[in-house]
């Protein structure tokens, strides 16, 4: 089969990988109906994180599965399937409580790598969700999207603790941003503050459910985040970035009691304690458990309610996978999507 | 009147001071019954925190109203009252959210200087409780605790979201770490480790319900608490001292999805983003919102339901305030109450 592989930075390529073979007897193997990049493969892609390469790339991914070990119970071959980043067994003490993204068990899907033509993928039962029937081809964007940055979203605005009545705040406007507004829309907030400044995505956020944007950054944008709320702050702020600059803005744009919900994977980030200390948020947030999220988002999307699918604004054949993270290296592109 | 002054490091004296006066129409005048030195008092004491001398000392109190303001209209003369280290309206969004340490009017009781005979209590309606009657002379040690302490380790033990079936850690073993095992205790904890090494404190602490006492620090201390929770960490740790190696030593002992909940003051504390982020902690504290306790917390003691005041181990008469603060630093005593 073929798949992405990264070399070092700025160097993916597209070539002949191994076929995936079942390891485990809880593993399956599925066949990719749709893969994308996602904003956290710019961090190797751009040489922040070291890359040890050739190493596959990907973590998004929906299938058909086409074969399964000898303990997979749940999942059949034939099945339309929807899995996340890390692979969960979705049984242990921590899966239980809500975070599949650090099961005891838990398995990176990026090491295995999902933009290819096939995966396999850990623990099948208590990773991947599969969906009613299969699906009709224009569904398979917003299925795509559950796998990551709509869970990722979602997860912002559950760790931020959105709610009715309540004003929240969105720091960064990529698919996870965006996407966190679409979730802050569904869970009832009254008001949804979209910070961006680049005009197709403040178009997209408005779609989603933004009431306000917001174009400042750093200092001034918390200084119009308060202005828009007599002063003292949202009440849930999601920050989807993962900078130093992106983390303070949420902080400092929300009130005291109110929630910080941070998704953005963090990258030299340092928390000043005493500012922290007084100014009385709530901090949560991590790799996204988008498996908590998923048969809740398979539901919505299924039924229509949400269409996350509209953040791939750039479909492209698997085999110019490359041209991908061109794209959304250079902000061209919010989201690309891959067709195997 | 007399009260207690700092000068500088090490340099407290008892010394005469202007009596206070009525300024604003909400403000309150008390004779203190009691008062004392709090943990956070010796920052300043041992010269950590700057001092800009001569300063009144002291943010804890309880008394009996003398004169109020002619805004006031709950809080009467002759009543005994309690109030915390921040006065506050109760009345602002954020009071009413549950955060009056962050009351968009509030004031520092601590530059008041409550180590004294007599004290003005700003927005007295807002920030003083007052009991059913006077109080039998043997529960104003509680109440006085309930001031600052028990409501500082209360908020930690409800920030760390302690409840039953939760297994709970509490770094540190001062009053606040002390009063956050009874916190804990009464919110229906199952488990209750205090971590401590010092056998007077442990002794209080499994008398305020501590279930497990562990001596170790830092890592060999996170070590200790994973092998007492099946390798995962507790659901709730409460961090009441407020430097680095005790807020990492609390942030460690949490598992994924767990609560910490930090009361100790933050003091050169930088938070490492990375570690923070893939450790799916819950982090909220910062200055107690004593007052959101209150009323329950006046209610448990005057029904002798808890008993608080147990943590004040050297009475002292209140012109003996230096020997408070020195036996406090030299950890001789827990907590110096003073009698005026």
């Amino acid at each position: 089969m073929r798949g992405a592989v990264i070399y070092g930075a700025r160097d993916i390529r597209f070539e002949e990988r191994d076929d995936p073979k079942i390891i485990e007897p809880t593993d399956a193997i599925i066949r990719l109906s749709a893969t994308c990049v996602c904003g956290s493969d710019l961090w190797p892609y751009r040489g922040i994180e070291p890359v040890q390469g050739p190493a596959p790339m990907g973590h998004e991914y929906v299938g058909i599965v086409e074969e399964v070990g000898r303990d997979v119970r749940e999942i059949k071959p034939g099945q339309f399937v929807i899995g996340s980043f890390f692979a969960s067994d979705n049984t242990c003490e921590i899966c239980q409580a809500g975070y599949q993204s650090s099961c005891i068990h838990r398995e990176l899907m990026g090491t295995i790598g999902t933009q290819a033509e096939l995966a396999r993928v850990p623990l099948a039962d208590g990773t991947l969700v599969a969906t009613p029937d299969l699906p009709p081809a224009d569904l398979i964007p917003g299925f795509l999207a559950a796998s990551d940055v709509l869970g990722t979203g979602w997860f912002g605005a559950v760790a931020a603790e959105v709610g009715p009545g309540k004003t929240v705040a969105v720091v960064g406007d990529g698919a996870v941003g965006l996407l966190a507004v679409l979730a802050a829309r569904h869970l009832g907030a009254e008001r949804i503050i979209a910070m961006s400044r680049h005009v197709p995505r403040q178009k997209l956020a408005l779609e989603f459910g933004a009431t306000d944007i917001v174009e400042e950054r750093g200092g001034e944008g918390v200084g119009r985040i308060k202005e828009l709320t007599s002063g003292l702050g949202a009440h849930s702020v999601i920050e989807a970035v993962g900078t130093q600059e992106s983390m303070m803005q949420a902080i400092r744009s929300t009130r005291p009691g109110g929630h910080v919900g941070y998704v953005g994977v963090a990258h030299g980030v340092e928390l000043p304690g005493e500012e922290i200390f007084f100014s009385h948020v709530h901090l949560h947030g991590g790799p996204a458990p988008v498996r908590r999220f998923l048969p809740e988002l398979v539901d919505l999307i299924w039924k229509r309610e949400i269409d996350p699918g509209k953040v791939f604004d750039l479909p492209l054949p698997l085999d110019q996978v490359a041209e991908g993270y061109r794209a959304m290296d250079e902000r061209r592109a919010i989201k690309a999507l891959l067709w195997p």
